[in-house]
Formats: structure tokens, sequence, C-alpha cells
């Protein structure tokens, strides 16, 4: 472990210093007209009023700091002609990554209303949080952009996924030291143990020690430099400072260390890609300490605003009633001397604007931060020879997610080359029983290792690590570059990103509509180890209610599927693994569970994503006395137990059983693209027959999706309602009122033409249930009548 | 900074290391017989098959380590008569926590069925990981837990909460090295910035290298000693080590370890509290590096177990049907040698027994870890003292969260000296207005701080770090201590613990069935800065769906309240504060707004939790024509301006209009205690006119609530259906359709009888829209007719 001593040499010659401050300056100036200004934007004439935007929106604060960064990463992109990207977490200083982009031209390519001259400048201005404009993070509608940053916390682990396998980039990572605080951050610098130097990238993680939150000091930024430095060491970084406010130092220093840095990059990597990976490198990182509004006022209204928290958002307002507010803002502009930097069309000066690098060398314009440009299909496997032969329906057992292992594990194979696909989860592969994958390839394990150790690997392609968020930042960095990739989970457990879910699924929906943006491969996500087989590991780990979570995002970009069996499962992944830009969520159990499909059945109903199993039911060619409907493969076993238990005993009585994969047809196809036609519920579900629909999560989430059909009011839901324990599987859904025999009771209670039987019958239905109870008290397993049933006819 | 030196003395004599590895091994014993045996609990007859457990489940890895740590804690807590409580991150050890309690007689005393006899020890033995048994983590039903580690990530937020505000108390806390990769854990280890010495008690974190999570190794377990050291010294703390697999050099090794450290502890505090707080101490910690599944077989089946992930879970199964794995059992547990434990009967030896600390000084039995037996009323200042003179409904404009500031401050200033209340929050205090509790006092702040600082200090009682997941954890902590406490976050990243929140729920629904587990104080959130006045910050700031998070926990533990104005919030607050055991979340927006009752008429209204607004209806005496419902303050604005309309443009057009407070009151009673009964449902929302409903949230949570009331089918919600941007206020409602002009449209598309004026003013309320679009495309902000609307009656 080497400490890194702070460069001692002055690289920039007083030309380029000169420059290259003027065109920090002119990002600077562009910043604070963007936050302030509707019109004037060259300052052509005296700051009035009416120049001044009515709403003041934006944060000054951390700006400077991200475009100083800025200038120099072109300096030396152009200088050692690097393939870099730029995430800002801070992504509050949109407007400073805006204002560079357009420096460099890329702006204007991609918006050409918003040009390189005066008009073009004040439409820059006016648009910047404005009504029908742009927003005041990095949004998907800023070039170069993979991380908004409005929610804080994400930007390392972006980083991470954008670097891995990419060899040839380096992801420049500027994390705020408010955002260093919170959870998903502090853990992601970690994520060093898991890069590769050979197949992968660089990431140079940027520590902005901008000192303030919104109205506090950071932590990172009141512990000593002893600590820091050591919290740093331990992280596994090598951190070099660059500290000051002086401008003419800091650009020495700044230059220099990134000089340094990147030699001391190129080095870990040839040595790594010519001599074959030894020892996790030691990464260089950069402390940067710059005062927060650095450039801007020093005092508003005597009170001390830059480097102090009131620099935060936009430091002064009141332009209307405090004219000598107006005067601030004004001599704060020219501070920045826009007649040196823009010529009098307002186009920036030739000798600056040949500081940005070219085409897309720019950060703005690197095809990497528009993933879809790159993205590339995968190979795929034809999942039909990984089917589980099923002869009879409801007589053979499978492990569903063991069979998807084996497909996932081809995939990995297939793309073993292109190195454009990997598995994220939090230590759970195995568990979730995808073992099969690890016939082909490890886990990326770049930290020591002893020598029992088994499937680790520099090169695996299965990324653990027991940090949700991280695995969903790694994945998200990933996609957004243009890979692919998968998210196994617990099912109780993916709440932990609901957050990051949220923001990825609203970048998704922005991003439909920005025509220059390409679609990405979607999120993949498969939840297992779910909540009606947590039976051993308790009430904790019980909670089906990221559905509900993921089916408040718009339509357009989400998916939900419960394949019932290892077919449907097999159908429903390589659909998902072709799919662009939606989040899909599979829900599927991983223990030995009854197949009711064979492949092309299987296909045919996940094609449709919900159907009529005609060999379940027994009304065929006429109306059926009542639907028995079921979404996830428990909710489909107890039902199919349940109409076993009603035909053995009510001969007569026409059941139909629906079955539902693609929980989005349930919704009217107004508010779902999948969504069934009105006609075609009718048709299913009848108009007006008892409907009792089991359900794999909280029932009122079915409500929910089918409050506007027909036969709404005769639909009755059993699900998931809270009552959990340690206790058997069969106990699970017993609790829960969704077993066969409660389900078969609903039907007797919603069937008027039963007969004298129905009250026989529904005491039996009561003393299986009391009969168990003892069976289990006794026991601990399930009787074995129940746990092994299986399909009869 | 000092780095600590590893104590070379052997603090233990002979006798007392044979004791305390003796009672270690009866601990592990018990831990192993939990998860294993059916019967024969002191192996007094060769072991069978039917002593064996059908169903194995539990972990072993963890526990020993917890054990071995749970014996010397009793040591130094004996020996300096300590006042402690056990954390145990690693939950899954539960069944060594639930051994400890029972050796030391606590749960013999809860649960006098599992008595410290042959029969009592069959029965612990039997009951764990059993239907109608124990969980396998430590769940509410462990005497002694405050912290159930089912989920990890929390361990050591939640210490820090039990440890403030209780200078007597340490907090030993576990922090199992898989945990430690997760987020919420890997900022928490900063919460020593927020301690102070003089009036909270001590946290002893001690991380636990137990080198695996369930199929791989730990990332802290495989960085070098270098760098470990390096990380945890950067943290702020001073790592001792205690290493090894010998448990006779373990044992001198952690005696003299602990002696050292509670040493230094109390010098600490001994030093801040005889000369006030200088600078923030070096806390000591405990690096304890033991070999996974220590003691348990070093093999199975030819594959190494002891110190590897195979020790993660039941180390091995198959007892049926490989007899030498019984035998294997077999031999674990007679290596403990039971003999020299036990007496026949199945008692711990007295010898041993006298190792345990008596009373309330046992870990299980600390009061603290059972909070409400120490929770005290708050001083409660009257609300109403607080309220905002409303002499006309819908003409003064207030701040609702400004207000609660003045009632909040009071709060905190009639308990400063008992100090049992604290605020946290993400930096936002101020932000969210509710910066009046900064005249009597400040933010916690135990780090650096330079002069111009402003509300920092060692003393404060708001908590703000830029980690929800911190936040909820020390409040949880807190709250579980016997105190009280508030969180105020942004509405949308309210999110980032919806897990956290899902585990406190579940704590909360089993806690109310332990009949010796007392009421603890409510979780209180105020969720500001709600999805409707982020137009500022945009889309990724907008998300009300925490809401429908909390609505799938049990109705017993959880409330919702969108007070509409000031009062109202001052009301539900005040209802909040003296509440136990549930989770109340109260949504109120921090921008001046019009406010519409006077105390009298708030506190009844918020009573009823919903109410008919007569002074805004003109049904009197009649049935209505349409009933305009809202919920929420944005919502209930947009109403009343959309009434306004109404009764301007038709004055024969009879409209109630419903303001709902308490969510709850729409489920039906049979959903929660809160829900309205059918008959006064009917009568407030009619059971055949339109119910055009204004949602501050998802608009489906309104229909999921009421889909079984009668009048459902002519139910129509808006809400937020993500159609967000930056933009301004009345653009956010008008992208939603939630606006008082589609409001006024949706009526008009309902109401038969408005005759030929309908289409006249359908036209008129669309060219108002257009003129709102155009103006603020030029202006940016809201048309002041709108923006400064007032009710008029």
């Amino acid at each position: 472990m080497t400490l890194a001593s702070p460069p001692q040499t002055k690289p920039l010659s007083d030309e380029e210093l000169r420059k290259m401050n003027a065109y920090w300056r002119a990002a600077n100036y562009l910043t604070v007209g963007q936050i302030y200004l509707l019109d004037n934007p060259l300052l052509k004439e005296p700051l009035k009023i009416e120049h001044i935007k009515p709403r003041l929106l934006g944060h000054w604060g951390t700006t400077p700091g991200l475009n100083f960064l800025y200038v120099h990463l072109n300096r030396i992109i152009k200088k050692d002609d690097l393939n870099m990207i730029y995430i800002a977490g801070p992504g509050h200083g949109g407007p400073g990554i805006v204002a560079n982009t357009y420096l460099e031209g890329t702006y204007s390519e991609y918006y050409p209303n918003v040009s390189q001259d005066e008009e073009g400048m004040k439409r820059l201005f006016k648009q910047f949080s404005f009504p029908s404009g742009i927003g005041s993070h990095c949004t998907p509608e800023v070039p170069g952009s993979i991380h908004e940053g409005g929610e804080l916390g994400y930007s390392l682990s972006h980083a991470y996924g954008a670097a891995f396998d990419n060899p040839d980039l380096i992801v420049a990572c500027v994390v705020g030291d408010g955002e260093a605080e919170t959870g998903a951050l502090a853990t992601s610098w970690h994520s060093n143990k898991f890069l590769n130097p050979v197949h992968d990238g660089a990431v140079l993680p940027i520590l902005h020690l901008n000192g303030y939150k919104i109205a506090n000091p950071t932590v990172l930024a009141r512990m000593s430099r002893e600590e820091l430095q050591s919290l740093f060491v331990g992280y596994g970084y090598k951190p070099y400072y660059v500290e000051g406010s002086d401008p003419e130092a800091m650009h020495q220093l700044m230059g220099a260390t990134l000089d340094t840095i990147i030699r001391e990059i190129k080095d870990i990597q040839e040595e790594a890609r010519n001599h074959g990976f030894r020892k996790r490198p030691q990464w260089p990182m950069i402390i940067m300490k710059s005062p927060k509004g650095w450039t801007g006022p020093e005092e508003v209204d005597g009170k001390k605003t830059e480097d102090f928290w009131r620099s935060h958002q936009v430091p002064f307002g009141e332009l209307a009633s405090k004219p000598e507010h107006l005067k601030l803002l004004e001599d704060w502009m020219k501070s920045y001397k826009p007649e040196e930097l823009f010529d009098e069309h307002g186009k920036l000066k030739p000798e600056l604007a040949e500081l940005a690098p070219k085409g897309q060398r720019r950060m703005s314009d690197n095809p990497h931060a528009n993933g879809g440009i790159l993205l590339r299909d995968l190979k795929m496997p034809d999942f039909q020879n990984y089917a589980v032969d099923v002869p009879e329906s409801g007589k053979v057992v499978a492990e569903a997610t063991k069979v998807m292992g084996n497909f996932l594990r081809d995939v990995l194979k297939l793309n073993q080359e292109s190195r454009n696909f990997r598995i994220v989860g939090p230590d759970e592969t195995k568990s979730n029983r995808l073992d099969a994958v690890f016939e082909v390839t490890n886990r990326t394990w770049v930290a020591d290792t002893v020598p029992e150790d088994e499937n680790l690997s520099v090169d695996g392609r299965v990324m653990e690590i027991l940090s949700e968020n991280t695995c969903q930042g790694w994945l998200e960095g990933y996609l957004l570059t243009g890979r692919h990739g998968f998210f196994s989970c617990y099912e109780a457990f993916i709440h932990i990103v609901d957050s990051m879910f949220n923001q990825h699924a609203k970048w998704l929906d922005t991003s439909r509509d920005i025509p220059w943006r390409r679609p990405i491969a979607s999120l993949n996500y498969l939840l297992t180890s779910h909540v009606w087989r947590q039976d051993h590991n308790g009430f904790s780990h019980q909670d089906p209610g990221f559905i509900d979570i993921v089916v408040n995002k718009k339509a357009g970009v989400i998916r939900v599927y419960l394949p019932p069996d290892a077919n449907c499962l097999l159908s429903v992944t390589d659909h998902c693994l072709r799919s662009r830009d939606y989040v899909n969520v599979i829900i599927a159990g991983k223990q030995p569970a009854l197949q009711y499909l064979g492949m092309d059945a299987a296909i045919k109903h996940c094609t449709k994503g919900i159907g009529i199993w005609e060999w379940a039911s027994n009304d065929q060619g006429s109306e059926p006395d009542v639907v028995m409907a079921c979404a996830g493969d428990i909710p489909t076993l107890e039902t199919l137990a349940a109409v076993d238990i009603l035909r053995q005993n009510f001969p007569d009585l026409k059941v139909r059983v629906v079955n539902v994969v693609d929980l989005m047809v349930l919704q009217p196809p107004s508010e779902h693209p999948h969504g069934l036609s009105d006609k075609d519920f009718d048709s299913i579900f009848t108009t007006d027959k008892p409907i009792i629909f089991a359900f794999h999560g909280y029932p009122w989430l079915i409500h929910r999706l089918t409050y506007r059909r027909t036969n709404h009011n005769n639909l009755h839901v059993r699900g998931y309602k809270e009552e959990g324990t340690t206790t058997t599987p069969f106990d699970m859904v017993v609790r829960n009122d969704l077993d066969r025999f409660n389900l078969a009771d609903d039907v007797i209670d919603r069937v008027p033409k039963l007969g004298y039987k129905a009250a026989y019958v529904k005491q039996m239905l009561h003393d299986k249930l009391i009969e168990h109870k003892h069976y289990i008290a006794k026991y601990g397993e399930d009787m074995p009548e129940i746990r092994d049933w299986k399909w009869p006819y």
C-alpha cells in the first residue's frame, strides 16, 4: 500500500492556465445565467428585473467544483486521447454539466434550437428549471448523462457498473460529500474489490469535499485529515488531495494530480494486462476540497455565503424588492468577464472552444453514455432446449429456478466472449438454485482468496455483494452503457432498492421520449425465495409488496410476470432478456414443485399472458359455475388442489381454471399496453359468475388492477395478508386463507346450487384444517397427503 | 488518534476460564439442540432418528461467536456492575441468543413452560423454528432483544439509537461481516459523530469477522489487515483484535480486551462528564475473527465445514438416510460434555449459573430492551395554543409545517430535562420549515466545528445525517428503548427506508401479541416537500407511493393522516405524539397555503377523520348532485377552487364537499379499526351519486380502500399518475388532471342535469387550461388569479 505524495510540478503553461481558467469562468457564467436569467444573456445592457426569472431555482453550491473538474478532465482527455465519461453524483449541479455540454457544442448538436449564439444562450438560460424546459439535475435529456443524481447515493455504483467490461473506459465519478453520507454510497466504495484491471475499465472517484449540505456541514468534511486519509486507504484507494480556493494554484495542482493519476491508472492496467492479474491494485482517487459556491458572492446581506451552506441553492433572491441584489448578480456575472469568453454573437471564442475534446471524445457525446448505441443483442440459446418434460399436467416435479439456471448458464457461455452479460445478486445465486451458472463462470472476486475457495475468480461474471443497493447500482450502470444483465434477489429484500427502482423507472420513462436516446436492455429481476416459501426464515422475510411499488410506475416501462412452472419461467426469461427499456419483474419459486405445461403449451400461455387451463377445467362447452383464477406458483398449486376437492365432492359443479402469468393483462388496455380488452376479459372471467382469485401478493392489488371490469363485484381475492411466522409451507397458505381447503370453502360459499352436500363438505374442509394443525404441531412438517398431492386427473 | 495495542495479560484464572468455557459449551450445546432435536435433550439415550426434527432449520455458523461474546459480556457486567444490552446483528444466530437467555433463567421466567429442566429443555429445542414455536432470529419473543436481525444492516444504528440519552447504558453490538456489506450498516459507523459522551451511553461495536456469507467469503474478511485497520480508524474507532480459534487463548484475549475496553469507555465518559465535552473521542471497538461454525464439525462428507461457508446454516442434514450423520451429530453434541454442564434434571449446574448477572443486570432482562417499561409520557404543551386564527375558511394563508415547528419547539423545550424526545431527518429540518425548533435546541454535532457554524451542538436534539437509513435506525433504537421521536423527510425519498419500515411494522405487530412487551411510542413520520410541491426539483423527487407500502402492513399498527391545513396538522401531530405502538404517517405541505378550519373545527374534523365541509357545500338539507371528496392539502385546494367554478356556473348544482384526514376511515371497519361503518360511509358519500375524489397519492389506493363500498362504482379518483417534471406548482396538478378545471370538468361529465350550459362551461375550462399553459411558457410562473385564488364565499 503506497500513500500518495502530492505532485509538486506546475504542468500548465501560463497560456494554458489562462485559457483553462477562462473556460471554467465560461461554464460558471453559463451556470449562473441558467439559474437567474430570462434574457440579456450576454449582459449587453444593464441588468434589469425583467431579465430575471420570476422563480429562481437550481443549485449553485456544487457547480463551480463540477465545472472545474470538467475543464481539467477535458484537458487530459485531449492530452492522452482518453475515452471518458463523467458522472456527477451531485446531480443538482445540472446547470454546470449542461453548461459544459453547451460549451463543447454537443448540446447544440442534439438540440439545434439551443444554438451557440446569443439567441441560443438565451434559450439555454430560459429553459433551465422552467416549465416545458429542462430539469435541474443531470436528467436523461442531458447529453453524456447516465446518472440523473436527483436522488443521492448511486453515483459510484453506477460508475463501476459502467466500467465493468469496458477496458478502454475511464469513468470519472464525482461523489458529493452529502451523498457520501448515504448508505448506498458508503458501501459502494468497496466496488473496487470487484473490478478486474485486465478486462474492466477504470473508475476515478473524486470525493468533492464541498463542506456543506442544505443547512449543515457534511460528516466527511468535519473529520480530521488523518481519519479521512485512513478511511479511504481502508476502502482500498490511494487518495490525492486537491485543496484550496486560489484558482491558479488549484489549476496547477489539479493538472499535476490528474497527470499523475492517469499515469498510475495506465500503469496498473498495463501491468495487469501484460502480466496477468496478480493483486488487487490500490486505485488512485481524488479528494477535492474547494469552497462551496466557489467564485460566487462572498457575502449576501452581510452573511457569509461563499464557502458556506448558504451557497447550496440559489444564493440570493428577492431581486425585485432589493435592488442591491440585482447589482450583486450583475457584478457576480461580470466578474467572469463574459466579453473575454464569448464573441459579440455569443459564441465561445475559438481559443477556448479548442480546449474541448472533439466528436465522441467529448464526455457529452461519448457513446457509452447513450448505451443503446452500443447495445448488441445477446446470443441466445433456444430456451426450449431446457424444457422440463411434462407428459401429464400436475404430476412431474421440478425446481423452476434450477431449470432457469441451466438456461442462464448457456446465456453466459454464449456471450462469454462478447462480455456483455452479468448476473448480480446479494450472495444468493446458489441459494436461489441458479448454481448451474458456476459450470461456466465464477463469482467476480478481486479481493484476497484462500485455497479452499470455490467459484471465485477475477473473471467471474456473477457478482455477489450483500448489498442490494450495490447490485442494483452496478446493474443500472452496466445496462445504461449498453449491456445486459439479471438481478436475482430474495423477494422481501428487494424493497431495499424500492427507491432506486423508482429512479430507474423514471429514467426509462423519460428516455423513451428523447429521440436520440437509444433503447437499452431491460432491467430484469428474478424474485425468488418468495413469501410463500420463507416459512423457515419467518415473518421478517415475508413481503410480496415490491409489485405494488412497481405498478405505481408508468405502464410503458414495467412488466410483472408470475410463471406458474419451469417451462413458463423459461419462456418468460427468454422474453425478458430480449426486451428493451423495461423493468421486468419475474417471481418464481425455487423449491421442487409440480409442473403443469409442456413447452409448447407454456409458450402459448406466456405469449397470451393469461389462459383458461382446459385440462384443469370441467366447464367445456358451457358457462362455468365458478372461475378459479390464480397467479403465482403456490396459488396455482392450491387452486388446483381445491379444484380436485370440489370435483370429488361436487361432480356436477362446472369449474373454470384461469391462470395469469402476465399480471398486466388484468388492467384495461387504456391503463397498460398488455391489458386485455373488456370483451376478452369478460369471456374469460364471465360477467356474472363468482371468481375466486388466488394471488401471490397482497390481495388488494388484484382489485386495484380489475376494479373497472364488468364482473369485479363477484371477484373474491385471496393472497398474503401479513400472517406469517416460522412454520411449514402449507401452514403459511393456511394462515392467509390461501390454502386448498379455504379456497374450496370460498367456492361453496359463493355457488348457490350445491345443495344439501355443501354443509357436509364445509365441515370436512374444516376438519381437514384442524387435522393438519394438529399434525404439524406434533411433527413439524406438513401431512404427506398434502405435501405430496398431485393432480389426479 | 491512538492505535490499540493488544492486551498482553491473562486476566482469567484457570478456574474462571474453565467455568466460562463450560458456560460457552452449554450455550453451544443448546444451540445445536434447538436446530436438531425434537427429543432426548440431554442425550441420555443413544441418539435415534425419531429424536431429530423432520425439518432442520436455523443458522449455526454465527452462533458460537455470538455465544462466546455473550459469556464474556456477562463476565464484565458482573465484574463492573454494568448496565448493558446486546444487539445481535446476525439475528440468524437467534438460537444462540435464546440459549443464553435460557441459561440465565430469564427465558423460563417469561415462558414458565420452558423450564430449566429436562422437560423445559425439550420444549426449548422443539419450539425453535417449529410451527407455533418461535422464529429463527432474535424476534420480539426473545427477551432482551430490540433487534430481530432477520433483515441485515440495521444493528449499529439501532445500537446508537438505544445509547442516545442513556448515559449509564453500554450497547454491545455485534455486526456480522455479511451485514457489514450493506449500505445501511456501512454508513452507520459514522454515528459516532453524533454521540455525546456526557449525556449519551456508549456503543461497543464488535465486528465479527466470521469470514463467510451463505456461499461466499465476505469483503471485510478478505481485505488486508492493514486496510481493515485503516478503515475503522478512518471511521473514528480504535480497533482491538481478538483473533484465533483456540478457545483457551481466545478466552484470555477476549477477557483482557474487554477489561481494557471497558476501562477506556469509563475513562472517556469520566473525562467528558467531569471536564465537559472537548473533542470527539476515539471509541474502542472489537474486531473478532473466529472460525465460522467454531467447535462444529470440521468436515462433513469429506468437505471442509468448520471455518467455511458450509457452516452457515444447518451444517449437515440427511440424518435419516445417512446413519453416519446421526453419529456425527451425537459426537458433536457430546463434545460439549453436557453431563458436566447440566445436572440429571437438565438444570444448569450452580457453579455455571452463577456466572450470569442477576435480575435486570441480565442482558435478557434489561428493561431498556423492553422500552415500554421505561416509557414516560411526553410533557405536552397545549397544541391549541399554536392555532392559526381562521376567522373565515379559505382566506388566510399559513405554512403548515412552520406552525407545527412552533409546537415541536415547545415539545422539545418541555422535555429538555427528561431528554426523551429527538427529531431525526436527512438535513431537512430547516428546508421543511421546522426551524423554530432551533430556538430551543440545536443539531447534534459531535464532529469538528468552525466558528461560523450555526445551530450545531454536542447537546442538540435534532439529528441530521444525509442517510434516511441511519435516521430511521436511530429513531427505531430510541423508541424501542422507551423514548419518543419524530422523523421528517422528503416524501419521495422515504422510500429509501421502505424495507426498514416493513421490519419495524412487523416488529410492532408481533409485539402486540406478547403480553410482557410493553407498548412503545409510535414511530411518527412527517412527509413533506411532497409530490405536489416538487415542481422545482422535478420528476425524480415526485413519488407519493410510501402510503401504498404502509397500507400493506397490518391495520393494527399503521395510521395515515393527510391534514388539509395547519390547525389540522397540529391536532394530528398532538395525537400521534401521544399514541403508542403505531407507525403514524403524516403528509403535509410546507408552502404557504390557505387555511380552512379554526382550531375547534380542526379538532372535531381530525377526531372523526373525515367530514362533510358544510361551509363549502351547498347541499344542505338535501341529497347532493355530486360529492367532491379530497384528501391532502393540494387536492383540497383544487377541489374547493373547482367547487367555486361550479357554483359560479351552475348555481343550482348541489355539491357536497368531503374532506378526509385519516385515510383509514375509508376502509371497512372489518379491515381497519378506524374504518367507517357502511352506514356512515353511505350517508357521507351517498349510495348513487357521482363522487369525484381528489387524492394526494396514486389514485388507485382510494379504489383499493373503498372497493367494497356501496357507491364504489360511481367513484372517480384523480391523483398522481407519474406525470412530473420541473415546472410550476399548478402545472403539476394540471399534468395529473387533478387541477380545478379538470375536476370541474369531471363533475360536468358525470352530472346529467346540467343542461345546455354544460358544453359552454366545458369549453371555458378548456380555454383556461390553454391560457395557463401559454402563460407559464412565457413567464415561468403560475397566473396570479390561479396562484392567489381564495375561497370567495
